[in-house]
C-alpha cells in the first residue's frame, strides 16, 4: 500500500486478493476501500442559504489514488439523489463495487493511476453525511423537520470545507451525473476559481416544472404514508411504502421506454398470485422489490431534503447561464444522453450553449444509447473515451 | 326538441338559450344533455374474458344528434382512463360541458346534424356503469375487490349489448383517445363486422412496460394508503391521499415537458406556507390540487381494475397485429401527437404499419402538437379537419 497523505488520503492500490471477481477484471479495478468522514465545527457555523445555521456538519467521502506533491491532479466527484461517497472498489465483506465503478480506476475514464479522485456525500443526505437523521445537537434526538432546508449551492459550500481541508486549492475536474452534474455547475458558479474544469452530464442548469413534479409526487408519496407521522419516524416505523412508491416513480424516469421493453417485455413473473392486484408483469415485480428495498439504505425525510435542493435548482434564474459563466476559465465537458427523457439533451445543449455565449471552452457530447437517464451510469466506453481525453488536455495546459 | 327513437336516442337539438358562454359559441354547442342508463340482465349472465360472471350489468351512456332511418350514421365515441359517459353539451345546472364537446357538436368534427354519436361509459367504471363500487347483489353491498378483473374486450362486449339494445347492426365509426383508442381497436379486433370505420387516437394496440410501470405506481400509491382497507373502504373514509398521489403521476404522463413549461414555469405560488414541504411552486400546488379533488368524482378501486384493463391489452400478443385485422374491411383513421410520450407516435405507426400488411386501408396523421397526451383533448383544429373529411368518405363509401 502506497502512503497516504493525512487522512482520507490513503491510496487505494491495485489489487493481486482473490475476490469474486475474475483475475481480468481485478486487475483493472480498485481494491478495498473505505469511507472517511470529515467533520468541520468551525467557530461561525456553517449557515445554509436560507440563512438557518447547522453545527457540527459531517461530509462522508472516499478518495482513490495519489495526490501528486503539487496538488494538480486531484478530481471530485459527485452523486446522484440517492447515491453516496461509495463510489468505486469494494467495501470490506461487500460484493457491490461503488456506484460509478466501471469509470474510476487504474486506466478508467477517472484515472487512478494519474488522478487523485475524491467522491463526497452531499449534505442532508444519510449515508454518513449530516442530514435529517442525524442527531440534533441542541435536543439529542434527530433533527427529522427541524433540519434546515438545504440547496444545491449548501451541498457545494459543505464539500468546498472538505477540498479546504485536503489542502486542494483548485481541483482539476468537477464531475458528476444528474444532481451530481448540478452540484459539478455549482461549483464553478460558487467557487470559479478553484476549478480548472467541469463535466456536468445527463444534467440541467434549471429544474424544470416537469422535473419539480416527478419529484413532487415522491415527496406526497411519502408524506401520504401514515408511518411518516411529520417526520418524527426514527422510534418507529419508518414510512417505508411512501418512500417505495417514491422510488418506483423514479425507478421509472431513469430508463427509457426502450431500456424498459428490453428488459421485461410484457413477460409475466413465473409466479402468480391469487391477490387481484399483485404484480404479474415482470416490470412490476422489478419495481416493487426496488422500491421496497429502498428503505434499507435510505431515509425518507432525505428524500423529501435532497429532492427539494434540486428542485430549487436554477443557475439561470432570470439572468441567464451566460450571466453566471461569464468570466470563467474552466473549461467544460457537456455530456447528455439521446434517450435521457428525465434530463433530455436540450437541457445540456442550453449548458454548451451559455458557455458560448459567456466566452468559456465547452465540448458538448450528445451519445446514442438507449438506457434513458441511467446511461451516465452504464454508457461507459462512450463516456470513458471523451472523459479520459478531456482530462489528459486539461491537465496539460496546467 | 327533435323527437327521439326509443330509450337514450333523444336528439339534443341546437340552443337558443342564454348560458354562461357567448353566443358565438353556444350557437355551435349542444344544449342540455342527459345520461342514460341501459342495464342487461339476460337469462345467461355477463361473462368476463377472465371467466368470471357478472349480472346485471348497467352502462352509463349519453347520445348525440338522430339516428337515420337506415340507421348507417352511428358513431361509437369512448373515453379514457377517467372519463365518461357526457362527452358532449351540459347537464343541467352544471358549467362544465362533455370531454370532447370541442369535437361533438353541429358543424363539429363529430358533426352531430349528420351523425348520430353515442358515448359510452365503462365496465368496472364509476359513473353510472357496473364497477367495483356497485352493490352485488349476492351480499347487498358494493362489490369492492369481489369484482371480476376485467379486461378492454370485456369493456366493448358491454358496449356490444347497448349497441345491439339501440338497434344498431354497424357502427359508421368507432372513435377514441388513448384508452378510448384501446377499446376502439378492441371493437374491430372482436365484432369486425359492426364497424366501418376505426379512429383511434393517441394509443397503442400493446400496453408497454413503461406504461405498465405507471399505472403500477398509482395501484401501489392507492393500495398503500391504509384507508383503502383491501378495498372495502366504502363505508368509511376512502384512500383519498393515495388517490390523489396516483392522479398526480397521471397528470405529469398526460402532459409534455414543453406545456408544463408554458403553462407554470418555476413560478411560485403567490401564498408561502410555514411549512417546508407544502407546495411552492406553480406546478406542485396545481398537481396536488387535481389530485386532491380526483376523490369527488372517481372511485380508488375502479382506478385499480381500470389501469390492470389497460395493461392486458395487447391485440399484438405474440402473433402480430397485422393477424388480427387481415380479412378486415374497416377504415383506419390513425393519429397521434408528436410530444405525446405516454403513447408516443411510433406506437400509432405501428397500428397503422400493420393495417397496410394486414391489406387494411389506413391513414396515418401525426399531428405537430406540444400538448403531450392531453393533445386528443386540445388539438381540436387538426383533428377536426381529419376527423370531418374521414368520415364523410366513410358515409359515401356507404
Amino acid at each position: 500500500m502506497r502512503g497516504g497523505i493525512g487522512q482520507g488520503m490513503r491510496a487505494s492500490g491495485h489489487t493481486g486478493a482473490e475476490g469474486t471477481k475474475g483475475a481480468a477484471e481485478e486487475a483493472e479495478s480498485l481494491a478495498i476501500v473505505e469511507t472517511y468522514y470529515y467533520t468541520f465545527a468551525s467557530e461561525e457555523p456553517f449557515e445554509t442559504e436560507g440563512g438557518e445555521t447547522l453545527s457540527p456538519v459531517t461530509l462522508a467521502y472516499e478518495t482513490y489514488g495519489i495526490l501528486n506533491a503539487a496538488k494538480t491532479n486531484a478530481i471530485l466527484v459527485l452523486h446522484a439523489l440517492t447515491g453516496d461517497a461509495h463510489a468505486a472498489g469494494w467495501h470490506e465483506g461487500n460484493k457491490s463495487p461503488g456506484w460509478w465503478d466501471s469509470m474510476i480506476g487504474p486506466g478508467k475514464a477517472f484515472d487512478t493511476d494519474r488522478y487523485f479522485v475524491i467522491c463526497s456525500n452531499v449534505l442532508g443526505g444519510c449515508r454518513g453525511s449530516t442530514g435529517p437523521s442525524s442527531i440534533n445537537p441542541r435536543t439529542g434526538k434527530p433533527y427529522a423537520l427541524n433540519f434546515p432546508l438545504i440547496t444545491v449551492q449548501d451541498m457545494v459550500k459543505a464539500q468546498r470545507h472538505l477540498i479546504d481541508h485536503l489542502g486542494i486549492d483548485r481541483l482539476l475536474s468537477v464531475a458528476g451525473g444528474s444532481m451530481g452534474g448540478m452540484q459539478a455547475l455549482q461549483w464553478v458558479a460558487s467557487y470559479p476559481e478553484r476549478v480548472r474544469s467541469v463535466i456536468p452530464i445527463a444534467t440541467t442548469a434549471t429544474h424544470s416544472p416537469q422535473q419539480i413534479a416527478f419529484n413532487e409526487v415522491g415527496r406526497q408519496s411519502i408524506m401520504a404514508d401514515p408511518n411518516w407521522n411529520d417526520g418524527n419516524y426514527y422510534d418507529g416505523e419508518p414510512p417505508a411504502r411512501g418512500l417505495s412508491v417514491a422510488r418506483m416513480v423514479g425507478h421509472i424516469t431513469y430508463m427509457s421506454d426502450i431500456s424498459m421493453g428490453e428488459k421485461f417485455g410484457r413477460r409475466f413473473k413465473n409466479s402468480r398470485s391469487s391477490f387481484k392486484f399483485d404484480p404479474e408483469f415482470e416490470v412490476e415485480g422489478y419495481l416493487q422489490y426496488r422500491g421496497e428495498n429502498f428503505i434499507k439504505r435510505f431515509d425518507p425525510n432525505s428524500y423529501l431534503y435532497i429532492t427539494k435542493a434540486i428542485d430549487y435548482f436554477d443557475l439561470v434564474n432570470g439572468r441567464g447561464l451566460q450571466e453566471v459563466l461569464r468570466g470563467v476559465k474552466a473549461r467544460f465537458l457537456v455530456i447528455a444522453f439521446k434517450s435521457d427523457w428525465l434530463y433530455p439533451a436540450h437541457q445540456s445543449q442550453e449548458i454548451a450553449r451559455a458557455c458560448k455565449r459567456a466566452g468559456v471552452e465547452a465540448t458538448y457530447a450528445e451519445l446514442n444509447s438507449t438506457w434513458g437517464h441511467d446511461a451516465f451510469l452504464i454508457e461507459v466506453d462512450q463516456q470513458s473515451h471523451l472523459v479520459k481525453h478531456f482530462l489528459k488536455k486539461v491537465m496539460a495546459s496546467a
